[in-house]
């Protein structure tokens, strides 16, 4: 008895390296041996939607979007391929908009109606469905990492003014002086757009240029994670402690593992009556919509129908990615998989 | 000619009355001449939801809630039987829910960590979907008006803090002194809870009768308009300038008259994160559920299932109602149609 129970032990323990090679085979029917490898993984970033005009773009002013853009999102997509979190990679690409003088967030955020820069951001987790989010702060040098010190080491979602920069303060994150956000060219936008205001609205011209530049990234990790940020100074000329779509979670930034990570740039307050970025999770999950349908069916409908403008970009869990606006233009961009070639663009296709 | 036209308009004027009367008659087939007075229409109202015990509530306290509850729905009531709008029935009865020491809003706030007062509301109108919104006031009287003037005399959604207080000041919203929201009872409790954090999590107690004790109202008007309003006090010992749920539209406040009207009190940080108030109307919008199938979806699946306490109450765009919760109790009461009977209810039917 003992000896052919052996036997069979010695014949059964043959077959597992041919098991093993056979169940390889058919998990990775691309050849590749390693699973996690093949692991899909990627992010798309924006700069903000808005009127944007091809003949009042320099090649000059171009390429400092395109290359500050493709940095985000080549820092990001390194992060995703070492096997990085995606709420790393997000977070990382928003820092590197908000420290650039070119995007309405961080450094290069518009001005108040009282000429003052107020900030706002949030971030999000798809796997968890934690989210952190402040709005109103005035001295955060980078508020997506504020936003994420309050998801991931406070029991709130959303600090606002004074008291989210007690709570960064506690924290260590990085204060500055509120003149640190002072740009030439944002000042100078303000100031036209009060000359604007004095008129009679029937003398006035439409803002020039109007720009949405909130700033954004979505990204799904090899670990199958996906991770929303987002990241604004707000509109110029905007009323004191007015609060846009950025720091709502639901309106202006969401993620879900089940479904997707979206953040959005545009005209705020109408993501929020239409909770724009949940919507489109919500379609994914309760109609069977793909990315692109759910995308455009919210961007392109519902948000165009009720006189909002702006663009989302948006991932899912399989790496599908969708980019719809409905203004002339939005800077955005993205890199999929283990090529860091990065994918840049701004007008329609 | 001319007389032959006279003929054709008087024997056409005196067909008129006759016209009238059939289209009267077609349009209410159910015996009333009025289309207007058979039209349906309701308001549910919450007074907050927590770990409310049986034997804790006293016979005088738990009259004190009834009266003031119901006063405020017969008021609310009042207005929708009227012919008034579903906005201004809400708006009413939370304003009363304000004025009462009783319950965690307005008057009745809770105490921040740093011994204040915080006030956050939102209001919002499903035949236009233009909200309103404020968070962090902390000298307006009625939040809920606030809101209310933010929603119809702005372009924004959303105002916080000290910004909000000067457009409330623009439009006459009146302001008090932050003394006026003392009450002996709230701040007992603010010195409990931090008593509590003061010992090691081990040895303290439970926070007792823990109660999110916001307010809120839904109504249908009888020309089928569905509105939302919510207002808070925050939680005791919250820290300074967190924001939950109550301010955010889609999270403790939406209205959609193709759907329902939802206002929601609990934990805010969960029902930000799974954007509960507009998640019960997609569920009604996307998977053709009842109003009772989706707000129990939401509160007994999801909210539960992710660890987060608190109810919802809702009307749909036919009268239906739902009021569920996952905690042992929450105030509120409804009443529908012209009979303006209240049901009081606080603990599971």
């Amino acid at each position: 008895m003992r000896k052919t129970n052996l036997g069979f032990l010695v014949a059964g323990l043959c077959c597992v390296p041919v098991l093993i090679a056979l169940i390889v085979m058919t998990g990775a029917p691309g050849g590749s041996v390693s699973q996690a490898a093949e692991a899909k993984f990627g992010i798309v970033v924006h700069g903000g939607a808005g009127t944007l005009k091809r003949t009042s773009l320099t090649p000059e002013k171009e390429a400092a979007y395109r290359d500050k853009l493709s940095e985000a999102i080549r820092v990001g997509q390194k992060i995703l391929r070492d096997g990085g979190s995606s709420l790393d990679a997000v977070e990382a690409a928003v820092r590197i908009l908000e420290d650039s003088p070119l995007f309405n967030a961080g450094k290069g955020a518009v001005f108040t109606s009282e000429g003052r820069n107020e900030l706002d951001a949030s971030i999000m987790d798809g796997l968890t469905l934690k989210a952190g989010a402040v709005a109103s702060v005035t001295r955060v040098r980078n508020p997506i990492s504020l936003a994420r010190a309050v998801m991931e080491k406070s029991e709130n979602v959303l600090l606002v003014g004074a008291g989210a920069e007690v709570f960064a303060k506690a924290q260590a994150i990085p204060l500055v002086d509120p003149k640190y956000f002072f740009t030439q060219e944002r000042w100078d936008e303000l100031q036209k757009d009060r000359e604007r205001d004095k008129k009679p609205k029937s003398e006035a011209s439409p803002a020039p240029n109007e720009k949405h530049g909130t700033v954004g990234a979505v990204a799904l990790d090899k670990q199958g994670n996906l991770a929303a940020a987002t990241s604004t100074g707000g509109r110029t000329n905007k009323a004191f402690g007015r609060v846009g779509d950025s720091p709502i979670i639901g309106a202006g930034t969401y993620a879900n593992n089940q479904t997707c990570a979206v953040s959005a740039t545009g005209h705020g307050e109408y993501f929020i009556r239409l909770a724009v970025c949940y919507d489109i999770s919500a379609l994914i999950a309760y109609r069977g919509m793909s990315l692109k349908e759910a995308a455009n069916a919210v961007i392109k409908g519902k948000l165009t129908k009720l006189g909002g403008t702006g663009g989302i970009v948006a991932i899912d869990k399989d790496a599908n990615i969708a980019m719809p606006f409905n203004t002339s233009g939005m800077y955005r961009g993205y890199a999929i998989g283990p090529n860091p070639q990065v994918v840049f663009k701004i007008f329609e296709d």
